[in-house]
């Protein structure tokens, strides 16, 4: 039901979507904390407006382009969450002005104080967030730190709360260790919440996420707000950590079957890694996926078929570590689904979601890159 | 003078853009041979004409997309060099019929023949070349294989020669070793001319290319073309192969520094993955450069200091194996400049060129992805 689709192509089964925002939304609104979906990996006004269940809501971005983008498709409370910088305040400005609220992060007075002399010329006031770091992953202050006063003095009108995300829960290897990195995440921002509460400073705000965190916690007790994002889509990498299921993953790619290198044991397709990302991040789990695990084009694995190898418009697709290949199974044109790694970086090789409904493609979906 | 450029952003520097379109031009032509430069690096106009020294003139795709919108722009000799499927005739025979020469690989009867039978249904003959393994890097038949001989039969009056492409000089350590892959590209491609005209069927191209192979190559005898794209840009994995210099890289990613983890000797920047790609093409090579060589915002390389690692927003900036840190050389809201891995995937990253005229952006090119 897929001939005529023109190949590679990002294929989005809605329904699929339209399970994992709602398990989402049950998860967390039902633990009596706010969503604040995060936007870097749909970039898509139909997909965020699945994700909230509603034609707005409160979000996260990861670009300005993203905050511009869904300010002109009616979202107004959006977080920018990526350290900010003086020089970016001018596009939050604008947009201030024309009515959303944008709030920003920074870890670092140096980074503060630039932010708010910048704002101040530009006239306006930018809700900003202390980042927290949970789990010495990349960015924030150790949790209520002195650092962290001190930014918060710098900040003074300007301080919103504090936020953290738990990247390192992308590193467990089981569901025990996700729950231990989620306690660690809440702790880390309530308490440092808690902190400055406790010397004067309001904390309104008190934001974690990430989706294995988010999937698993036992508690988002004094947790304001839940960011996440790749729970929309879910990948293998999810699935690798038991956040998922295979099933529950809704992106894949569509490529054709261009060749045969049959003493190699290699089925040749036309969606190399330009249409599947360079992402591996399956390498470092349990079962290496390679550059994804291969389908039928109704989305039935096969065996253990995946894309053992790609260049930038080839991949190869051959058995886990090797061994015979039925070709007649692949013949030259036929179509193959291929499930990603990572749906962030998978999504973003791509410029429009195929929408699948009931197994056809029923309608197409922009998606937007740069920043 | 390149404050006031939001970041992260595609820099590409023209005269080193110019000096290494020129170098190739001399380098091929001079040869006596037609220079086919692939246009899946730059995907923009300007960068094509200044491949070409030219305003048109033949080129190579691998991707529809890019046909089209090269077409649009005046190109009318055009190679789509990934493997052909019936399906993908009807947007050639499209192209044909406005005054379009698309030729078109395959390396099987089962696709010479669905070709073929699309083409005429079609009403256009699309000129064939069959695809030659040279190195058993991916696609390809076998050089002057029986199975050569019953594809040009399939083919008939739609042959139009052979192509070849030496992947495997990605993988080499030497010069010498590149020159070695060189010569088996060229005699697997001149060997299996040879044999079919032999046999009565003209093989009027005779194609190779890839950047190393073109660089090096001791001799194009018998090759009437060349294909080749990274060299445009060139790239870390390229000056890792002696292809280039570092000083002859002409794009990099701008980015701002975000933040400092004083403790870890990281310095945080807004040139993530999505902004670098995930591309780790030199992870193998002698000198691992991470995810990028970091440069100042002039383009001179600071020390040993690399992308340790990235997250899809961002850049882990470090001393390669680690070690302490200057950060007052790294101010928040500072500029760096990131010399990509492979220009390729990186460029991919980006929906426009922020051009670079003596150390200032003059002007924006803009470039498509997509199928």
């Amino acid at each position: 039901m897929l001939e005529g689709i023109d190949t590679p192509a990002l294929l989005l089964d809605v329904q699929k979507l339209g399970r994992n925002c709602q398990r989402m939304r049950e998860r967390v609104q039902g633990g009596g904390v706010a969503l604040r979906p995060h936007m870097k990996t749909a970039k898509s006004v139909e997909v965020a407006q699945c994700a909230l269940g509603s034609a707005a809501g409160p979000i996260t971005v990861s670009t300005l382009r993203e905050a511009e983008y869904f300010f002109d498709h009616g979202f107004r409370d959006i977080l920018y969450a990526v350290g900010m910088v003086p020089a970016k305040v001018e596009r939050i400005a604008a947009l201030t002005k024309r009515g959303a609220r944008v709030s920003a992060i920074v870890d670092s007075r140096e980074a503060a104080r630039g932010v708010v002399e910048a704002s101040l010329k530009a006239g306006v006031r930018i809700p900003t967030l202390v980042e927290i770091d949970s789990d010495g992953h990349r960015a924030g202050i150790a949790p209520a730190d002195g650092e962290l006063f001190a930014v918060a003095e710098v900040l003074g009108d300007s301080l919103a709360g504090v936020m953290t995300h738990a990247g390192d829960s992308y590193n467990c290897t089981s569901v025990d260790a996700i729950r231990a990195v989620a306690e660690r995440e809440r702790e880390a921002v309530v308490s440092s919440a808690t902190a400055l509460r406790a010397r004067g400073h309001p904390s309104p705000v008190v934001s974690v996420g990430s989706t294995p965190t988010a999937t698993f916690a036992d508690s988002f007790a004094g947790v304001t707000e839940v960011r996440t994002g790749v729970y929309m889509f879910h990948d293998l990498v999810m699935a690798g950590l038991g956040v998922c299921a295979i099933d529950d993953i809704a992106i894949s790619v569509l490529a054709s079957v261009i060749g045969h290198q049959r003493d190699k044991g290699w089925v040749i397709t036309d969606g190399g890694w330009m249409a599947l990302s360079r992402d591996r991040g399956t390498q470092k789990q349990a079962i290496d996926q390679g550059y994804g695990m291969v389908c039928d084009a109704d989305g039935r694995p096969i065996d253990d078929f995946i894309v053992a190898d790609a260049n930038q418009e080839h991949g190869i697709v051959a058995r886990r570590g090797g061994g015979p290949v039925d070709f007649g199974r692949f013949p030259i044109g036929s179509l193959l689904r291929i499930l990603p790694n990572h749906a962030c970086a998978t999504a973003a090789q791509h410029v429009e979601y195929r929408v699948l409904r009931e197994g056809r493609v029923a309608e197409t979906w922009e998606r937007f890159g740069g920043w």
